[in-house]
């Protein structure tokens, strides 16, 4: 059988280790025939961990050898400097060399952006890049951006944020351009400051299918398919929605055990309850994009086990395979702005 | 018996119109025995409503005629300019006059804050004002500001939002002060742009007791009492979780109903589900103060009924009670920046 995906993987990375990382991976090689993955870190660490693979699947994954290990407290300046032989720069290596499609970490952040934007550059037109993930909303999800990428954003950077959640949110099923709001403090002209007030100017020029502000409650309600904010504000939203989820949902474990009847009847509501923890699982929204740059890196969430590292592993594939970079090159360029 | 406390309340305003209002104004007399009431509207309209409270009750209620209402949607401007005998303005003009102590009104946001700056003026010292409500958290509540007064702020107009929160936040109860986060996209020192850095090293030199950068998941943790930012973030913040508070209740509603057996199941986990829905209860959280202005202005939520009204007023004598204006001025002229 030919192999027409190949995507590095950062297997040293996250919270839990090599071992969520590798039995990820292994998940998604046994669910997508076409995949080859290559496991970026130290060889003696990665080989037992592949021990249980068929050998069918093992054909499949290569290994890449790395002899360091960046830390999530790292600075990426340091990183860049020092760990020219870490499994994060090695894989990174890899998409730059063409030899893999995309590469996921669930490594420090900061390294992972500063050193993909160095090691991969930028898509020509694209100022900067920006951090996007999918947001639970209903009917689906919002696909949100710049979640941190950045502190602050000029008018023309929300724009080409814009340019790039659109190509993100479309699923290519949906004969309709995504629909992209601006993040504001209310929905009337008037509303806001400076900087999105020109680039609620520049996306009302565009081609795009812009719906005009939004406010944080529309994140949720499905009324558009993209919010774009800069990111600052983006990364306070969605900082705020994980305290508030987990929160709420501490409180509620609490309310349901606080007494042996509360327990009891609790057991009755198990199937709702249950039901609702699935929806809102994150691990099932594990995976963001840094997007902007001349290749595909995806962040998975430092603590992702392996059920939300093969999220994050699944959704390089399928920007591999809708060659997002190139998109968002072309559609950039279609802008009349 | 002596009256030491007359509050003023714009009667008309909000989407449940004066009966919540004035039932919710009559539940706080009923408690709160050294309490005047003014009601401010259309005195033919206001009457009825008083029909059924105590002769004891209604000699503490007094009526200030005003022929205007203001619409939810009308601009700022047109109101000050068109609007001079609205119950929003007339009920503003009894604070400055010294007539009432405080005002609470659930009417259009813009126009009350507009109108309040233009009649009340500020603090002596303060630029701009803010927009501070209590956001439930761990342990209690979290004080934040500026939920959306301005669009932007300087760095010496987020150090004296943390001041005023900082008042706001001590309830004469605990001997140590309040502790203060500035919201920033991480808690290291060179995390952030030049505004929140340059607001961090005014409020590290500050006699606040100031505890460094927080992120939008501390303002559930208890972490801080009072969470410092700009109005757009701190909007944007609110809104988000408004959104996904909303979003999640109606999910959890659809898992709870989706089948005869999980409406029965949901019946068992009732008082647990009641004891959540009572802990985020959204009318114990009503009112929001309009801090900087020299007076106290007090916004209830548009859709507040009598319990979330009431909730507001109170908000509005315990800031009377207090002299919450007159300390924010304190306690500027006490730091030594």
């Amino acid at each position: 059988m030919q192999h027409s995906l190949s995507i590095a993987i950062d297997a040293m990375s996250g919270d839990l280790g090599p071992a969520s990382c590798v039995a990820g991976a292994i998940e998604v090689l046994r669910s997508t025939p076409d995949l080859e993955i290559t496991l970026v870190g130290i060889p003696s660490v990665l080989e037992p961990l592949l021990l249980t693979a068929s050998k069918a699947l093992r054909s499949r994954v290569h290994l890449c050898a790395a002899s360091q290990i960046v830390g999530m407290d790292e600075r990426p300046r340091d990183v860049m400097r020092h760990k020219k032989d870490s499994s994060l720069r090695r894989a990174i290596d890899l998409v730059a060399s063409g030899q893999a499609s995309a590469c996921i970490s669930s490594g420090n952040t900061g390294a992972l952006m500063a050193t993909s934007h160095f090691v991969l550059g930028m898509i020509a037109g694209i100022e900067r890049p920006a951090i996007v993930a999918n947001i639970p909303a209903t009917g689906g999800h919002t696909c949100m951006l710049d979640l941190g990428a950045n502190v602050s954003a000029t008018p023309v950077q929300l724009f080409q944020f814009a340019v790039m959640g659109s190509v993100m949110a479309h699923d290519g099923r949906r004969a309709t351009q995504p629909r992209v709001g601006l993040l504001n403090v209310g929905a009337e002209d008037i509303k806001g400051h400076d900087v999105v007030q020109a680039a609620h100017a520049l996306l009302k020029r565009s081609s795009l299918n812009y719906c005009g502000y939004v406010e944080g409650n529309d994140i949720f309600t499905g009324a558009v398919d993209v919010v774009v904010t800069d990111g600052f504000t983006g990364n306070v939203a969605l900082k705020t929605m994980e305290g508030l989820a987990r929160m709420q949902s501490r409180v509620m474990h609490e309310e349901l055990t606080c007494s042996p009847w509360r327990r009891l009847g609790s057991l009755f509501a198990l199937p709702a309850l249950r039901g609702f923890r699935q929806r809102f699982d994150p691990r099932r929204y594990n995976g963001a994009s840094m997007v902007g740059l001349a290749g595909i890196v995806v962040k998975s969430h430092g603590s992702a086990d392996a059920v939300a590292f093969a999220h994050a592993v699944r959704l390089g594939i399928d920007e591999a395979r809708r060659g997002v970079p190139s998109e968002i090159g072309m559609t950039l360029k279609a802008q009349a702005v």
